[in-house]
C-alpha cells in the first residue's frame, strides 16, 4: 500500500481508538452518528459521500477530505465527477480552497492507482 | 407570491444588477462562472445544486441557502432528500448550523407551498 | 416578557418542532446529543454552558449566542464573569467578534432585567 | 441622514458604550488597539482601511463591512477601487461572499450619496 | 523531553521572538493582551484556559490547541474533564473537528506522561 | 534556492498542472481569474497583493500566505509594511492567526534572504 495512504489510515485508526477508549458518551455517539449519516436512505451513499466531501473542502480540512475521497472512490465516483465536485468547492469556497484541491488531486490519484 | 420569497428575489436581482453595472471584469466573470458551474455535466444539475446547498449550510450563509433551496426545489429534490442534506450539514458543520437549518426548513416549506 | 426574547424563543421552538416532525433520525439524534452534552459531568453545566457560549461567539452565530446567554444566566453566571468570556472570545476570534458582542451585551441585559 | 446609516451608527455607539461601561480591561484594550491599528504608519490609513475591509468581507461580517466602507469613503477610495476590493474578496473568499457584496454595494451607494 | 513537545515549544519561542523583534506596536500589544486575558479574575485561569482551548478547537488551529492543552494540564484539568471539552467542541463545531481531536488526544497523552 | 521555497514551489506547480490537465472548464477559469484579479487596475498590483495576503491570513491558509508573501516581496513591500499587514490580520482575525504569523515571518525572512 502507498505510504501516504498507509500513514493516514493507521494514525486515524489508532487515534480513533484512543478517543473511544476514553469512554466519553457524547464522543462515542458522535462517532456513531458519523457512520449512520452516510448510509443509504432517500439519498444514495454515493451522493452523501459527495456531500461530505464538498463540505470538507469548503471547510478546508485535509484529513476529512482524504477520508471522503476514499469513500467516493469506493462508491465509484469517476475522475470527471470528482473534478466537478472540486469545481463547486472552489467556486463557493473561493481560491482559498485551491491548496486543499492540490492535496486532494494527489491523494485521488494515489487511491485510484491502488484500486 | 409569498412576501419572504418576493423580498429575497427582488433585493437579490436589484443588487446583482448594481454589481454588474459597475462593470468590473472579475466580478462579471465570477457571476458568469456561478451560472456555468451548476450546468449538467458528469454530475447532474440536481446533484450539483445539492452540493451547492450543503456547502452554503456548513459555511452558514442564509441567502446562499435560500438560493440553492429554490434550485433544489426546481430540480425535484424531495423533503426526505432535503432532510438528509440537512443531516450531513449539521453533522459535519456542527450544531452551529442548527439556526440556519431552522430558517432553511421555513423557507423550504414556503417554496413548496408556492409550487 | 421582552419582545426580543419572546420572538427568539417562539421562532426557535416552532422551527425545532418542524425539524423534529420531519422525522430524520440523524437530525433527531443531533438534537438529543445537544441536550446531553451540557449535563452535569466531570465539568459542571455552568462551565459547559460557558464553553458553548465562547464557541458560539468565535464561530459568530447570534442565535447560538442568545441560547447560551440564557443558559448561562440560569446557571448564575455574573456580569463580570460574562465580560471575561467576551474578552476571551474577542481576543481569540478577533475584532470580527465585536458586532456579535454588541448584540450579546444587549441580550444579556434584557434577560437579566427579566429575571 | 439616511435611515440605514443612522440606525447602524446609533446602535453601534450605544452598545460600544455599554461594553466599555462594563469596565473589562481586556475589552477596553481591544477597542483601543482597534483604533491604533489603522493609524498612518509604514502603510497609509487608506491602505489599512482597505485591508480591514477585505478581511471583513472574506470573514463575512456585515457590520464590520459597513464600518470599513465608511472609513474607506472618508479616505477617498473611489468606486472603481472599491469594485477591485470586492473582486479580491469574492475571488479569495468565493461566491459565499456575494450576498455580503450585495449589501456592501447598497451601503456604499448610500454613504456616497450622503457625502 | 518528548520530541514533539520540544519541537513545538522551540519553534514557537523562536518565531515569537522574531515577531517581537520586528517591533510593531500593535503586534506587541496583542501578545501582551494574550497573556493578560487568561489571568485570574472573575473566572479562574483554569476556566479561562478551557475557554481558550474550546475556541481553538472549533476554529481548528492545531498549534493553538497544543498551547492551551499545555496550559490546561498545568491548571490540573483531568482527562475526564478534557474529554468533555472535546465533546462540546465536536458537537458545536461538527465532525470537522475530529481530526484535530485526534491530534489533541495524542498531545494530551504525551504532556501527561511528561508530567 | 532555499529548500522550503523550492519544495513549496515545485509541489504547487506539479499539482496545478495535474488540476489543469484534468480539463475541467470551471477549474481552468478559476485559475485564469486568479491571475487576472491581481493585475494593475484602479488599484496597483502591490495593493492587491497585500489585500490577497491579509485575506489569506484571516482565512488561515498557509500555502496562500506563502504565495502572496512571494508576490508582495516582488512588489517591493518592506518589512515594516509587512508587519502592519500582520497587525491588521491578527487584530481582525484574532490570536488564532498568530501561529500562521509565525510561519509567515519565517518564510518572509527566507525569501528576503534569497532576493
Amino acid at each position: 500500500m502507498n505510504e501516504k495512504v498507509k500513514e493516514f489510515r493507521e494514525y486515524r485508526a489508532a487515534m480513533n481508538e484512543k478517543i473511544l477508549a476514553a469512554d466519553n458518551k457524547v464522543m462515542k455517539r458522535i462517532f456513531n452518528l458519523d457512520t449512520n449519516t452516510y448510509m443509504e436512505g432517500a439519498l444514495s451513499t454515493k451522493v452523501k459521500e459527495m456531500l461530505g466531501l464538498v463540505s470538507s473542502m469548503v471547510l478546508r480540512c485535509d484529513d476529512c477530505i482524504k477520508y471522503h475521497l476514499e469513500k467516493c472512490q469506493e462508491q465509484g465516483v469517476t475522475t470527471d465527477e470528482m473534478m466537478e465536485i472540486f469545481a463547486v468547492a472552489n467556486l463557493v469556497g473561493g481560491t482559498i480552497v485551491i491548496p486543499h484541491t492540490r492535496r486532494a488531486i494527489e491523494y485521488w490519484e494515489i487511491i485510484n492507482q491502488e484500486a
